[in-house]
């Protein structure tokens, strides 16, 4: 449950706790988790890998909440991935281990805190890229008297982050094996740009060719004597392909737990695709001025607005009633013949739901009609 | 300054405060605050308001915070406009007074919210306009033992909110009469599309339009026996046309306190885009192994996209040199023979202000290359 002396607001909502319709009675606009589709999500996904024979390290980036994260690794998870070392911060402080910060850190002080976790957590990683990140990590290690997991992050198209080349990953790898307090985990390969490729086909191939460097990678680590114990990657979209494939030993999904209208577009009818929206914004009517449509207290701060406008999640409205009105206002269009009065109720799938949630201090955690409790969000904001 | 005992995260930054440098060794992203720059634009804007004549009331959806309220009211502002309720109240809470909320409230529970506010207040009033926001209202502000300050919120010419028609605004001035805890205070207008109008004489022209139909409707209240001493509306972009027209007794400036790409874009040299940048988002450099570009550590969850990329802040950059890459990451193309390593720092002029600093919990406030402070945004997510 939210530390209500720390947000006092949430309190009237919070009294309703377990009454029926208090789902429609919470302060708007609030962000909604559908306990029962993400608990269906949790157990499907942990299913899928579990047959795959894939260790499961789901991404925290898109909930950032310790509420989800016990809940998967509960399920069989082994823990979680993080994007940035503030969200592992948040929450290793709320409970969490079992931690695999994804991207590439860099500074002195972001390597001191990094030590300071993996000496806090029981199993906890970092990936590289550069001799640099090394030297850092290995020096904060060192004062901190730890060995810090390290995962060399190999560059599999996106040219994003990643060591770009074989030559290169084998030095890094050269590199590590001359630090004291660093030890080399494994490899991670990471195609963003891969979750939300329209068709199952599009999405297998881009995999297929993104892995083999991967498994090249990893191959050359190991002639050269390195144990490779983890590779790492994949997302919702390509969970299929990964397991299919046989290259990776873990994967990293992230949105299945809530699935978005990007997701759905991408995935359609796939077995990638077969999760549950649970994750609404709901928003309040709050003119009705205009004919043909009222305006409701969510705009563009109530989403994410790099994948289009939201869907309404329910009938009558139509998937594009909704458009946006400025910072704070939106427009949702009515069906001929239909009227609705202030105050009255309507919720939202995120076009994105990553950085949707990370606009929310709180998930509003629901069951049917009935606010079930409102929990913390402990890794939003914590993105540094 | 924060508390720190809430965000101990900050720590490491905090303790480097005031030391040369200091600015560029924060933790990232970070939302950078140059303290002088935000000075002279709140300056500028009560100058230039003294000198129209003009009641100035700046609108802190912009900013969300007392730290920036508190200088703005110093420098003569009247108070602030908040979007939201739940703005309202955490802004009261950190001591700020004389709230005007810009958005029509729903529901009893929020009318109850607002009495309560307008009994903690000198000066808080709030826009209706429908019938039934006055009726829950006015069994709120009776329940409480308050008289509530309201304001007519006319429609412009947005249909966002607003009363749509001059018979509706005396209808629901009357209604207002029958309220014995509610009492009028004057009318609000606002034209929110004509603020980001590229060119000075297409932004005049519309506002003019937009205006006439608030003066007509003040007129009609006024012929009907209602004192209307609040004739309030306008933005940054539209401030030249409004204090030119007269019609407006009072003004809502929120970003001229910013300034961001958009507003850059819109009014060039006019004397409504004479204020200074003082927002940025800075960045680190978390990877080099591309040619000609590296990657930062700030994505789509670290900037507003309902405007476009951000540009960088200075040289050597292109305006258009980043380019988002996910979530977590963002891509900075390199002028040529150009390196950096990593951990260096790039700073960002984010797309459009306000909802860019919905998505921090904290300004690092900063003059020339020091870190002079870090303060919190109390409204940030409470738009509930």
């Amino acid at each position: 449950m939210i530390d209500i002396q720390r947000a006092p607001h949430l309190a009237p909502s919070l009294a309703e706790r377990g009454q029926p319709g208090s789902r429609f009675r919470v302060a708007t606009p609030a962000l909604i988790l559908d306990i029962d589709a993400l608990d269906r999500n949790i157990a499907l996904m942990a299913e899928r890998a579990k047959r795959a024979g894939l260790k499961l390290r789901p991404h925290a980036k898109s909930h950032k909440s310790s509420f989800i994260a016990r809940r998967q690794i509960a399920a069989g998870a082994a823990g979680v991935c993080c994007a940035k070392l503030g969200e592992a911060e948040a929450l290793a402080e709320a409970g969490i281990d079992g931690i695999l910060i994804t991207s590439p850190l860099a500074g002195g002080t972001t390597a001191r805190r990094a030590a300071a976790l993996s000496k806090r957590l029981t199993d906890f990683a970092v990936v590289v890229d550069h001799a640099d990140q090394v030297r850092e990590l290995e020096a904060a290690a060192g004062a901190a008297g730890t060995r810090l997991k390290v995962v060399i992050d190999i560059d599999v198209g996106l040219h994003r982050t990643g060591v770009p080349d074989m030559q290169g990953a084998v030095a890094l790898m050269q590199r590590i094996g001359t630090a004291e307090h660093l030890a080399l985990n494994g490899v991670q390969g990471y195609g963003g740009s891969w979750q939300h490729m329209k068709g199952r086909e599009a999405r297998y191939a881009a995999v297929e060719q993104g892995v083999a460097i991967l498994a090249t990678a990893a191959k050359s680590l190991k002639a050269q004597g390195a144990a490779v114990a983890q590779i790492t990657g994949g997302g919702t979209g390509t969970f299929g392909a990964d397991a299919a494939l046989g290259i990776l030993n873990e994967v990293q999904p992230g949105s299945y737990v809530f699935m978005d209208a990007q997701y759905r577009d991408a995935l359609g009818d796939d077995a990638d695709g077969a999760f549950e929206q649970s994750l609404f914004v709901q928003s309040s009517v709050i003119s009705i001025n205009q004919p043909g449509s009222v305006t409701v207290d969510a705009g563009l701060k109530a989403f994410a607005t790099d994948a289009g406008p939201p869907r309404p999640a329910t009938a009558p409205f139509a998937p594009d009633a909704y458009a946006f009105r400025g910072d704070e206002h939106g427009r949702v269009m009515l069906p001929a013949g239909h009227a609705l009065a202030i105050g009255q109720r309507i919720e939202l799938v995120p076009p994105h739901c990553d950085p949707n949630v990370d606009k929310y201090d709180v998930y509003h955690v629901v069951s049917g009609d009935k606010l079930v409790d409102i929990v913390a969000i402990e890794a939003r904001g914590r993105s540094q």
